[in-house]
């Protein structure tokens, strides 16, 4: 009875989840949904990737957290639009949350879109929102196990990032064994490697983003 | 509608709550539910916990995870008693699935049973198990804005545990504002600073366990 009514909510969340695809597709803004654990890097990642694009797109970012606007100001003090969504209770983005959100934005100007997910490793992997792209963040001091903890996350996962290879020097992380649980989950992954407080890997990862984004305009 | 359903659920969930506690009075159980983010140090605690404890209390573990074994071998591997949970889709455990955990477990002779819940930040607030303590773990690499981002969490903690000093050297982690935030949302609750890697702070913790199991028992 309780995964029934599970069911109803994630194909309504899916049909608008396309809905907002399409609004998303009219007018060319590649669309990224990041998820990752509470302080993984999410807002760090998306700042370092500001940073090195702005003057080659245009972006914009819906943050989702359950309470407070801490991440929106960060973005909001770079200059960039940002549409804060608090969820309350509700441990992931919906579909239906973003829709508003899109509206409010000047999608006609907008290349590249964030959507900053609740931190959280298991429910945002249920919902659709309507990006091209799911990138899963995981963070070198959360330890080697998590695809084989959290499995729905990376099998969902079109790109995942190892953030904070700065503090590997102090910690123990399998990276092979990392790599091999996520590829054994996911074969068409694709795994970047990271520090957003050095700055290594970042141009990697933004060259990836800057010929998604042009891929999406042919 | 849908939060009237969350209602049923939780008062239920509660009802069943109560009975588990009950359970866990009469053979004098000290029950201590654990939660924390992905990685953030559940298991080591818990192992650090069970190497201290060993000789002065009985100890027994229930471990919660959406998916594997990996945490429940581990303590397999120090000979306590341990009954895995996967909770499959749930981003918590819930007080039904304990239930049948106890039945499981020779509690006439445990003294403190830990339940370590499913890594989310989240859902595990909402959901009473039986447990006597909640304890909430925050490691330093997570960030000292955690309380202000997941307020729920830390306002039903009785016990908050910071983990991860070790790592302090290589990271911003601003103690006076976390704790300030904590105590704002919650002025009775205990903090602990610990290094699960180095065993900094666990005499500490483990005392102030000792004295919970002790007072349980006059």
């Amino acid at each position: 009875m309780k995964i029934e009514v599970l069911k109803d909510i994630t194909s309504a969340n899916d049909a608008i989840a396309d809905r907002n695809r399409g609004t998303l597709d009219k007018h060319n803004v590649l669309t990224l949904n990041v998820m990752s654990s509470p302080g993984a890097g999410k807002t760090s990642l998306i700042l370092n990737t500001i940073d090195r694009l702005r003057n080659e797109l245009n972006l914009a970012v819906i943050e989702g957290d359950v309470a407070s606007k801490i991440d929106a100001d960060k973005i909001d003090s770079q200059g960039i639009p940002v549409i804060q969504i608090n969820t309350g209770a509700s441990c992931s983005l919906e579909a239906q949350m973003i829709t508003p959100a899109l509206n409010r934005l000047p999608l006609e100007n907008i290349d590249l879109l964030f959507i900053e997910n609740v931190g959280n490793l298991i429910c945002p992997a249920e919902f659709a929102l309507g990006e091209h792209k799911k990138v899963v963040i995981a963070s070198t001091p959360e330890g080697d196990d998590k695809p084989t903890k959290y499995p729905l996350m990376f099998t969902e996962a079109d790109t995942v990032v190892i953030n904070k290879l700065d503090l590997l020097p102090y910690l123990e992380f399998d990276f092979a064994g990392f790599r091999k649980a996520v590829e054994g989950l996911n074969p068409k992954v694709k795994i970047f490697e990271v520090s957003c407080k050095t700055g290594a890997g970042i141009d990697a990862w933004c060259s990836w983003i800057s010929a998604e984004a042009k891929r999406g305009r042919v």
